[in-house]
């Protein structure tokens, strides 16, 4: 029997896809320097490990089970998340977790468990809240109301209370916001915890969706609850946001207790299948511990100050021409009125109705501000 | 106001984390060349696309929508989908898709669009299916019917016929191997078919889970039933199998006017978010799209050809051993009984039960299978 081992040759790109290609990587370069509005961190370099993009990786499964696919990362999921462990003060013993795609698979995660724990809960989160939210609570089927807000986007604590009353019969699960996505305001955990003892709630659960603000606040002299220390039962945080990664990636932690009972059930179906996604992406991993381990707790602090104060310096500078602008405590979201398609556009500035915002990610230097504020100013000038 | 225009200066990695790097590259070096048993290739080389991964990539959203995050590669991802509607003879005007994070992302939302359209609907799926159907089902809650199969894998079609017999005031939402896991197994489109108009059945929905045999049924001779014409509604395909990719990725094809009915269900809950998956892996597509402008339809029938004419190089040996083997039509799975553990560990073999497959991916050469099949024939004569 005679069998080609020779693979069969394979055609170059053309060279239209080539210059295709090339367009899109000179744009790339451009709009990284004009990229304000998206809480995506441009500062990274990965290189040194693009090695292992020579190899099929795949991080199938619970990064806490053996696995026979051996070209995964495991290891290095477990560092990374035993890090994160010790920033949201959870017990390492008492608490499971993984590196997901994003935000939505860590949020859909804390919503499948919650739903899990109490299949007849009622989900309470802010109008403030990510839009993919209720897509997510749609796929889960769970049962939920949409509370109001306060103007400076946190959940209106009042409105909260009243909708927790009428519906004392089932447990809540709450979705807090610890950074909106539009104004960067945390939800007070305390005072949530508070409602739910007025009413003498004692089953409940609280998802924490800190997918810019988790690597924001365990940094700062101030920070505002967002542990598991101060209550929270799971929490999904971004890796592409404050840490940055080509890829979109997070990391989701819950207690282990709760993560059992949703895996007794899933073995009653037949399978120990723990992870949202089956096959995953072990690169992403290796991102995270290379960035985790590159910068120390005071390197975060620093960038974090930084960040603070670009921040600062764009209220500061857009007041100083009558433009109004503001920032929640502890936040890098810079809010102000909505401004010019064409502005809006060259500096990817997302908006929500009539208010925009830009985020100082590590990224961001003065010169950005100073060009795009001199974009709006001229703006102004020729409007007058 | 003064700021500090540098970034903190980091750290190097540590030597221990430098070691600890080195030895896992080494240790992918050395079990990538012992990689028999799962659906993953290897033979890929995307070094000319790393310059992209120095942005923040990301194809935030739906890949057919402007988008305001600029650093995506929503054009290629639309060309991807667009080879790949060609493939399983979709209409492109009639056809929406986008690029997952992999099969489990394409099988959610194959699930989770079948059950918006037939909220009251009935999955019906055979045992052998992958596990993480399973747990699909529970998240999205779907009432489901597990469906004995066949020994070589396929579903029971009586069975199939008489459950469904039962059900018959509820649509059937058919979730249809197109290669099994375990067996590479292809159920049989046009018996299913005929099952519903035999119960007088209109409203049904079929989602194919073409992980694996999706990329080699459009270049055989005698492809069994896999596409559009053939009456699928959606198609699930993995990206990091046949084709190949260091990242899990995933294609998923759907109905244009089933998808729409389900956007305008989502509107109604305030939002417009098509995928599932908010923030998308814009890195992966690219990949993808410079794998198919590389290889043309002749070149993956030949790559095809030669793993088929490998699988039948590893049955005719394992048979002149005594060892039985066999593969289905048009699949490059081999099953045979369940080996020892030594063996099963070095070359990463998958188990299920008292059986066991290897799978001829287009990086395994007969020197793989010549040393695989003498480990095994070591071990006999060891046990003689």
């Amino acid at each position: 029997m005679s069998i080609n081992l020779t693979l069969p040759q394979f055609r170059h790109l053309s060279e239209d896809d080539e210059s295709h290609l090339n367009k899109l990587l000179s744009l790339c370069q451009y709009e990284a320097d004009h990229f304000l509005g998206y809480p995506c961190n441009r500062e990274f370099d990965y290189s040194a490990l693009y090695p292992f993009l020579n190899y099929p990786m795949n991080n199938v499964g619970d990064p806490f089970e053996p696995s026979n696919f051996h070209l995964n990362t495991h290891e290095f999921e477990r560092e990374v998340l035993s890090l994160f462990c010790e920033l949201y003060k959870a017990e390492k013993e008492e608490t499971w977790g993984y590196i997901t795609n994003g935000g939505t698979e860590g949020n859909m995660y804390g919503l499948y468990l919650a739903r899990e724990i109490y299949p007849d809960g009622m989900v309470y989160y802010s109008e403030d809240t990510h839009y993919s939210v209720a897509k997510i609570l749609r796929m889960v089927s769970a049962r939920n109301i949409m509370i109001k807000s306060q103007s400076n986007g946190e959940i209106d604590y009042s409105d909260l209370a009243e909708t927790i009353a009428i519906h004392r019969d089932v447990p809540p699960i709450i979705f807090a916001n610890i950074g909106t996505t539009m104004k960067g305001a945390v939800d007070n955990l305390t005072k949530i915890h508070q409602i739910m003892k007025d009413k003498a709630i004692s089953n409940y659960y609280i998802h924490a969706d800190a997918a810019l603000s988790g690597m924001i606040l365990p940094f700062v002299e101030e920070p505002q609850a967002h542990t598991f220390v101060d209550g929270v039962d799971s929490i999904s945080v971004s890796g592409h946001k404050m840490v940055g990664s080509p890829i979109p990636c997070g990391i989701v932690l819950a207690r282990k207790q709760n993560v059992e009972r949703i895996a007794r059930s899933i073995e009653y179906i037949g399978s120990y299948d723990t992870t949202v996604s089956g096959s995953r992406n072990a690169i992403s991993p290796l991102f995270m511990w290379y960035a985790m381990k590159t910068h120390d707790k005071v390197g975060f602090q620093e960038i974090v100050k930084r960040c603070f104060s670009i921040a600062d310096y764009t209220i500061e500078k857009m007041s100083s021409y009558g433009l109004s602008a503001w920032r929640n405590k502890n936040s890098i979201t810079v809010v102000f009125p909505r401004i010019n398609e064409e502005a809006l556009k060259k500096w990817q500035i997302a908006v929500h109705e009539n208010y925009a915002h830009l985020i100082t990610m590590p990224h961001v230097e003065k010169r950005h501000i100073d060009k795009f504020i001199n974009d709006l100013v001229q703006d102004m000038e020729v409007a007058v």
